[in-house]
């Protein structure tokens, strides 16, 4: 279903701000979510207004950013981000990262005691915005089970990298460690179906399985690989700085950490030879022979920019998701509601 | 076969001296090799000398180390490492890189126009060493297709990450990008076998194949994440200081580019109490319920210390790899000779 982004924006500030986030804090949100949308990435879109929602009336995420500052130099920085919200944190994380790049090349900004903080690429994409190579983390609820083990134990800790180019769409890799998002299963299991995928899923034994009922963790990308890249995520976004990791990461305790890195390409060399090798890699894969039943050579994130530049006016919105937002501000006795175009 | 370390140092030291190596570098490559060997890394080991020498010997590599300084500041430097021994150049990035760590948490090298600079895991455990983290990639030889694609245009592009810890074995995360070693197809070939696994490798149409002879490229892990991850060490090693990827990176082009990057550990905090953080996360994972056929649950790094650790004296040598070492010191003239312990 189509709704217009500027009904949708003005949906999530009307709710935002009523639940109590000042403005410019509600815009921060407001947008992560949009984008998510406007990209095809739904998990990370409006659909989870509610949940920020829900967090902040609860009391477990504050209503507006505070955070405390336990290092700083022109460099690095670690914040504590008494468990503000994760978007408003991630934003202005990265930008300082970013303003830090600009005296040595690179930034990095490290933020603990956070909330879940929605779709990693955004915060990539601040520094591919200024001609920066951006790169977010976070540590997650888990799970995974670590490699050879039958428990969850460990998130599947979503990493981003975006990278700016001259005139190709930039390029950005945003990817969790496992080979698939536990959510996708969870909605395989809504539509009734009884199986899935070899090397998608573990049992409770840690046995490899294909029945959908006995699913319990998901597997890590390239078995004992995927499960040291997720450790590498937990060490450089949460023990780095004492941030949650595993059990630890999850709401109702230390809630994740995150990363955000930005590297100045123009401290490296000229960041526009830079952007035009980077446009001839690209069109050197692009030129590549096609495999037999290939739909096609995409860089990492470009389906989700072409879904971008489809969506600058209307995106799609699942309709259960705009019935159950438009249930929500009747809940709260808003008179904004969503409609199809 | 088991040969003394003692003897395997003084036998590549005499090799790579008299081929013209100076000693203090010979020594730093001599120990990358001896420390692979006594990792029970074998492809990255003595079985490589040979080709450094030939290396050398057709002046494709210079014997003694320069380099030129083209970016410096108290952050990053980029060096144009004038097609030196990847090895040597290494060593003393990551010395840098270490040393730039020291000021404001961070210190990152990068390092165009080398060579092979054999195992990743070595430089980022000179960071490890220190308590850093340290972080070492490069690009490489193409050995994969992009994703959807059928010719081969992307390295396997190896990434490495070693984190120190307090009592535990320091955790070590050293991996390519690819599913499997093309190297270890190559080795069942030899044995007479027949078939790959499924999920390892593709056809010359890009599509998956098990049929041994049919084997043209091995498959990204996690499929296009893979070739994400892949794509994104030739950003940050190659595109972004101009140094070679994908065919570029072969010995008779650029050569491969390198990351050397040290995270100072105590810039963040504490280092003792980063490190007991360590050992309390790994010791979560090691209480963690096993899988029903578990062979164990080993972090990253882990059988590479505990082969190192009983190999102090003496390293497990191929023994045809024997018989070459000691074919090409008798070519050469040299008295020097490996015998089995």
């Amino acid at each position: 279903m189509r709704i217009k982004v500027e009904e949708l924006r003005a949906f999530c500030m009307d709710i935002l701000t009523v639940t109590g986030m000042p403005e410019a804090e509600a815009e921060i949100l407001t947008e992560t979510l949009l984008q998510a949308d406007q990209r095809g990435v739904k998990s990370h879109g409006v659909m989870s207004l509610k949940r920020y929602v829900n967090l902040m009336e609860t009391g477990v995420m504050p209503k507006k950013l505070e955070y405390k500052v336990e290092v700083d130099n022109p460099v690095i920085a670690v914040w504590d981000g008494n468990r503000c919200c994760g978007q408003v944190l991630g934003h202005t994380a990265m930008k300082a990262a970013i303003e830090k790049a600009k005296t040595y090349g690179i930034g990095f900004v490290g933020v603990k005691n956070s909330n879940h903080f929605g779709a990693g690429a955004y915060y990539a994409k601040l520094a591919e915005a200024e001609g920066m190579i951006g790169i977010s983390a976070s540590t997650g609820d888990p799970t995974m089970a670590p490699w050879g083990g039958a428990e969850k134990q460990i998130g599947n800790n979503p990493l981003a990298i975006s990278v700016p180019t001259k005139e190709a769409l930039p390029v950005t890799l945003d990817m969790a460690q496992s080979v698939v998002a536990f959510g996708k299963i969870a909605n395989m299991k809504r539509q009734g179906l009884k199986e899935v995928p070899e090397g998608w899923a573990l049992d409770e034994n840690g046995e490899p399985t294909t029945d959908i009922d006995k699913v319990y963790s998901v597997m890590p990308l390239g078995g004992y690989k995927g499960f040291g890249l997720s450790l590498m995520v937990d060490v450089l976004s949460g023990l780095l700085i004492g941030g949650g990791t595993g059990v630890r990461a999850n709401p109702d305790q230390m809630g994740p950490a995150h990363t955000f890195m930005a590297i100045d390409t123009g401290a490296f060399g000229d960041t526009e030879e830079f952007k035009a090798r980077m446009d001839a890699r690209i069109a050197e894969f692009k030129s590549c022979r096609q495999a037999t039943h290939s739909t096609g050579i995409y860089m990492p994130g470009e389906l989700e920019e072409l879904c971008y530049e489809k969506s600058k006016e209307t995106a799609d919105i699942i309709p259960e998701i705009v019935e159950d937002l438009n249930a929500l501000a009747e809940e709260k006795g808003r008179e904004v509601r969503l409609h199809e175009v």
